[in-house]
């Protein structure tokens, strides 16, 4: 089934130990896309530049991902400068130029519209609350947030929050929302502001998943599940790490036909495996030219590294 | 089968975000030694001072715990004052008065002598090398260590490294003991330095184990396996946390015939049900009234929150 995704399609100036590269193409939409691309149809509502080539859209549309909903707008793309210096958990932002994106309404072409998955990669909550009310009928929605929006735009992303299934974000932002040192305590809170489920993604510890009990309709769960990440020799760049946990997190959620507790499990380890293939390369050079082979594989290396009877 | 430890028994004076205590029953041996006695025989060599009573004493043996290694000095027990605030990660050490521990000398019962694991419990690697030389007939040593000995005494851990089949330490003292901040690349260096096997410790994340390929005798496996830590809406005191996990680990290991690959997995996760039930109350309380019935439901929630198919 389809998943529409709005997000940034964005060029990224990134240095880490590894090396840097300059206006590679990035955005948390384009990793999204990517990601989810190996499991289901993926549909993306973005703005670029006139810096946005041929050759930038055929890294999408090479994976069967509808550019349809991508403007092109005067001037140039969204552009994000950053480096990891020391950990390579956080990034430094050493520049934010918005240009196009700073105007950016969402449109949803008509062929669109009978999308049944909609992501909202990290925007302003306004802009996510809009495209949510005008795809009122879809069947899922899962979300994702930053700190710069948990801290300035509360009002506005309480409105998104309180109509999410899933919400998607780090042991920080978990932290920062709920104005809690403690994980479990502010899962509660956050899942009490609305989303049915929530999935806190840990960078190299893997990510955890909290449940209401409005998550499942069939069965009730009551605890936590914890997927692994894959302890990785060297991460080349972390950047997109999480969007493409997202991507393979949805992706195979939407490319089943019933949400049960182990389809959700395994949607979590997807996530990690698409995380893990993401951070190989710069940009998104690895989730380009991955395969279903290697997906499969790796899926079972995850069961080998946290299964007592391995895979 | 009986394990050895050598170690500390201490007091501990310890502040939390949940309250204080004052001189409660503490050091690495006791935590190591009331969490392994759950699974197995447990014998213990520490020095204690004219505070330590027939009523701290009952602590250990009402648990099956042999004290005959236990030595009285004159003067007082080892006192540790440490408080957490703000992270629950990391203690902040408040005072460490050794007292009579400052003339440790190991001496090793002779009813002792046929244990056939021995855990050295962080102390001296001075300490811990006389202890292993005098019991060259165990089937497994396993060890930990910490910043203090890693920095200021590297010879002399060196060579008890040379010679642990499981070193169990914490993500901090990989990077450090490697001088690597990439854990994969830290954990090989620190298998190079002799160590089979290496657990490391990532608190509220679980844990990871690293193997050499002279892990198991029967089978080779090249990738790392990753045991959860339960998500704990209240971590009431973390001290012995570590120790805990070290009991879990290493007495499930000693209770079983044969050391395979799933055994040792089985154990991972064991060390992880004793660390959540260490945490849950001041000092030594919870695992001194924990039972058989209470743990194995432990682990089935572990397999919950961590496999596929559930427990």
């Amino acid at each position: 089934m389809s998943i529409l995704v709005v997000g940034s399609v964005a060029f990224d100036s990134i240095e880490t130990p590894s090396g840097a590269v300059d206006h590679c193409l990035g955005g948390a939409a384009t990793h999204f896309a990517l990601a989810a691309s190996y499991f289901t149809q993926v549909r993306v509502i973005a703005v670029v530049g006139e810096d946005f080539t041929p050759e930038h859209e055929a890294v999408l549309t090479r994976r069967g991902i509808d550019t349809r909903g991508i403007e092109r707008a005067k001037g140039l793309s969204f552009h994000w400068t950053g480096s990891y210096t020391g950990s390579l958990n956080e990034a430094q932002t050493l520049g934010t130029d918005l240009n196009v994106f700073a105007n950016f309404e969402p449109k949803i072409p008509d062929a669109y519209t009978d999308s049944e998955y909609l992501f909202l990669a990290n925007i302003d909550p306004v802009l996510q609350a809009r495209v949510r009310s005008q795809m009122s009928n879809v069947k899922m929605v899962c979300g994702d947030t930053m700190n710069y929006w948990i801290a300035d735009h509360a009002a506005n992303l309480a409105k998104v929050l309180s109509d999410l299934d899933v919400l998607l974000i780090n042991d920080g932002e978990v932290r920062m929302l709920a104005g809690e040192r403690n994980l479990v305590v502010g899962a509660e809170k956050v899942l009490s502001m609305g989303p049915k489920t929530l999935v806190v993604k840990h960078g190299e510890y893997g990510a955890t998943a909290f449940f209401s009990n409005r998550s499942f309709s069939s069965t009730k769960i009551s605890h936590p599940f914890r997927a692994p990440a894959l302890p990785l020799a060297e991460v080349v760049d972390p950047t997109g790490a999480g969007d493409s946990f997202a991507g393979g997190f949805y992706g195979y959620l939407a490319s089943q036909t019933e949400l049960t507790p182990a389809v959700f499990r395994k949607a979590m380890f997807y996530g990690g495996v698409m995380g893990s293939f993401a951070v190989e390369r710069f940009g998104t050079e690895r989730l380009q030219n991955v395969t279903r082979e290697e997906i499969d594989e790796r899926f079972k290396l995850f069961m080998e590294i946290s299964h007592l009877e391995g895979a």
